[in-house]
C-alpha cells in the first residue's frame, strides 16, 4: 500500500556494500574506510552502476560527515589544541602556499590560461580532514601530538583556503579583488573560532549544572544535538565548511562527553551514517574521464598535490621528528569534497574546462585514497584498543 | 565557500522548534509529542510558512519513524506479543471493520458516490502506531499488558488494511477484485510475520556468539542497523509499511539489546530522527481548507473514526477490564500518515475529490493530536521513571 520508495532501498544497499567490503578490507589488515570508498567507486553510476545516490541520500551523506567531525570534537579536548596553534599555523600556511605555488606553476607550464590555473591550484590548497579523523580515530591514536596538530591544522586551513577561493573568485568574475568582503570574511571567522576555543566551553560549564536538574527528556542528548546542528549550520553561514562548526561544537561538549554518555550515543549516530559518506566520495569518481593527456596531466597534478602537502605541512614541524612530519604530512593531503567544490564553482562560472574538472576529480579522489594506507603504516605501533572496544 | 543548505538549516530549526515546543509541553505537564507535532503545524507552509520541508528532510523524517519502531521493538520481547496473539487479532478485526461501515454508511449517506464512500472508509481503517507508541514509551509503560495488545494489533491490523486497500484500489480501477495477487500478499505477509516471530530469535541467537568474536569495529551496531534496514525495506517491497518491518527487527534482537547496549545507541539515533517524523505529521495539516459543508463533514468523520476505534477496539478485550479496554481502543485511534498515504492514492486515481481529501487529512491529524492526551490520561498511574533515566 506504500509507494515504493529508493531512498530506502539505496539506503540498505549502501551501508551494507560500505560495510561489507570495509569488513573485507579490515580483514586484510587494510583500513575499512577504503573499503568503503571502493565499494562506492565499484557500485556507482561511473562504473557497474547498481546505486545511482538520490539527492536525499546525499543530504544524508553530508549529515555524516558533519557527525564524523562531531565525534572527532568530543573526543578533542579545547586545552590539547590551544597547545599546538602555533605549530598549526604554520603547517597551515605552508600547505596551502607550497600546493598552490606548485599546481599554478604546472598549470601554466602546460600551456592553460592564467585564470584556468589559479582555480585548479585553489582546489589544490584545501584538505578535508573527515577521513584522516576517521583513520586515526579507527586506530585509537586522536590524543597523538601529530593527530593533534592535524586537527587544528585543519582548522586553520580551512579559514586560509576559503579566503583564497573568495580572492580567486572575485578576481575571475570582476577582475579586481573585493577586499572589504575579505576582511568581513576573515573578521567573521576568526571571531567564531575564539568564541568557540576560549568562551563556549567556560559558558556551557556553568549551564551543565541547570541542564542536569532539567525534567526533559534526554535534555543532555537533545543539546549536544542542537549545539552540532547549530553550529555546522552557523560556520556554512559564514563561508566555513560546515564540519569546521560540527568539530568545534564537539570540542565544545568534549569535558563531558564521557559523563552525559554522549560518546557513544553521539558515536552510534555517527557509525550509522558516516558510510554514507565515504560511499559517496568514491561514487563521484569516474575512471573512464582518464584517457591521454587528461591522464598524464592527472597522475602528475595528484603527484604535486602529495608532494606539496607533504613538504609544506612536514617541514613546519620538522623538529618534532621525521616521524611526526610525515604523519602531519601525510594526514594533511586528502582533498575529499573540498576540491571538488573549488572545482564546481569553477566549471559552472566557465573559468575551466571539462578536463581540468577532471584531473581535480582524479586529485581529489586519488589522495583520499592513498592516505588511509599510508596513515596506517606511518602510525603503525602506536594504536590503542580504546575505540575497537567501545 | 560552500553553497548554503537548506537541508542544514531546515534541520536545524525543526529540531529546535520540535524540542523547544516539546519541553513547554512537558512543563505543562502535557504529551512531548502533541509539541513536536503543534510546532509542525504552526511553522509549516499551511500556516507561518517559515519552514517548506525539502524532500531530502521528508526522507529523514520517515527514517525517524522507521528507527523508532526500531527502538519500539527492542524493548519488546516476541513472547510476550505471543502470549496476546488472539486479543490482538480480535482488536485488530473488529477494529478494521467497525471503521469501514461506520465511515462508509455515513458517506453514502451524506450523498457521496459508491466508490468515494469506499476510498474515505479504507483511510479510516489503518492505525498509524508510532505515536501511540512513542507516547507509551515516554510513560514507561510499554511493559504493560494494554500496550502489548496494542503493538501486537497494530500488526495485524497493517496486514488488514493493506489487504483491504488492495481490494479497493483494485475495484476502483478494473470493476473486479483480483483474488490472486490479494491471495500472494496475504501469504507473503504471514510468512513475513511467522518468520520474524519465531525463525529469527532462534536463529540471531546462534549466530550471536560469532558476532561477539568479530574483529570488525562496533560489528553488532552494524548488524542490528543492518537489519532494521533490510526488513524495513523488505516488508515495503511486499506492501506492507516499512515501520512494521523495522518493529520485527527490533523483536528479533531485543533478547540482546541490553547485553549489547542497543538499546542506548539506536535510541540515540532514534532521539535525533523521530522529531523530524512528528513535525512533518503536523505540517501536513492545513486548516484553512475547512470552511462551511467540509468543516461539519470533517468533524463528524474524525468522531466517527474515535468511535469506531474506541468501540471496534476495546469490545474484543472487555473482559480485561474497563481500564485495558479504553487503553487499547484509544491506542490503536491515531490514523497519523497511514490514513492519508490510502486518501492520496485515491486522490491520484481521480476517486476521491479534494475536499473529501481533506476531511480524511483532518480526521488524520485529529486523532494523531487527541490520542497522546488520551493516553496520558488513561495510562495515569502505571508510569515508571525508566526512560526518563535512559
Amino acid at each position: 500500500m506504500h509507494v515504493a520508495d529508493p531512498f530506502l532501498i539505496q539506503l540498505l544497499l549502501i551501508f551494507a556494500a560500505a560495510k561489507l567490503c570495509g569488513e573485507l578490507f579490515e580483514q586484510l589488515r587494510l583500513p575499512a574506510v577504503l573499503g568503503e570508498l571502493l565499494a562506492g567507486v565499484a557500485l556507482g553510476p561511473h562504473a557497474i552502476g547498481w546505486i545511482d545516490p538520490t539527492p536525499s541520500v546525499e543530504a544524508m551523506a553530508g549529515l555524516g560527515a558533519i557527525f564524523l567531525l562531531f565525534t572527532v570534537g568530543l573526543e578533542t579536548h579545547p586545552d590539547d589544541l590551544l597547545k599546538v596553534g602555533k605549530q598549526s599555523l604554520g603547517v597551515a600556511s605552508a600547505g596551502v602556499a607550497v600546493p598552490f605555488v606548485l599546481g599554478y606553476a604546472y598549470f601554466r607550464l602546460h600551456g592553460n590560461s592564467n585564470h584556468e590555473s589559479i582555480f585548479v591550484a585553489t582546489a589544490m590548497v584545501a584538505t578535508s580532514v573527515g577521513i584522516t579523523a576517521r583513520v586515526l580515530g579507527d586506530m585509537g591514536v586522536l590524543q597523538s601530538r601529530a593527530a593533534r596538530i592535524i586537527l587544528a591544522a585543519a582548522v586553520f586551513d580551512d579559514v586560509l583556503a576559503m579566503l583564497l577561493l573568495a580572492v580567486v573568485s572575485g578576481v575571475a568574475e570582476s577582475g579586481t579583488v573585493d577586499w572589504t568582503s575579505m576582511g568581513v570574511l576573515l573578521l567573521e571567522s576568526t571571531l567564531f573560532a575564539v568564541f568557540m576555543l576560549f568562551v563556549a566551553p567556560r559558558l556551557l560549564r556553568r549551564v551543565k549544572d541547570n541542564l542536569q536538574r532539567s525534567r526533559s527528556h534526554n535534555a543532555q542528548l537533545v543539546i549536544a544535538l542542537l549545539l552540532c546542528l547549530g553550529l555546522s549550520a552557523a560556520a556554512e553561514r559564514i563561508g566555513m565548511a560546515a564540519i569546521i562548526g560540527a568539530f568545534f561544537a564537539g570540542l565544545a561538549m568534549a569535558p563531558f562527553a564521557r559523563e552525559w554518555m554522549l560518546d557513544s550515543r553521539v558515536g552510534a549516530i555517527s557509525d550509522f551514517l558516516a558510510p554514507f559518506f565515504f560511499f559517496l566520495l568514491g561514487v563521484k569518481l569516474d575512471l573512464k574521464l582518464f584517457t591521454g593527456d587528461t591522464l598524464m596531466v592527472a597522475f602528475v597534478v595528484f603527484l604535486l598535490a602529495v608532494i606539496s602537502k607533504v613538504i609544506g605541512c612536514g617541514l613546519p614541524v620538522w623538529k618534532e621528528g621525521r616521524r611526526t612530519a610525515l604523519q602531519v604530512g601525510v594526514g594533511m593531503m586528502p582533498r575529499g569534497e573540498v576540491g571538488l567544490i573549488v572545482a564546481l564553482i569553477g566549471l559552472k562560472m566557465g573559468t575551466i574546462s571539462g578536463s581540468a574538472y577532471a584531473v581535480v576529480m582524479f586529485m581529489s579522489a586519488a589522495t583520499t585514497l592513498l592516505a588511509p594506507l599510508a596513515l596506517r603504516l606511518l602510525f603503525r605501533g602506536e594504536e590503542t584498543q580504546v575505540s575497537k572496544t567501545v
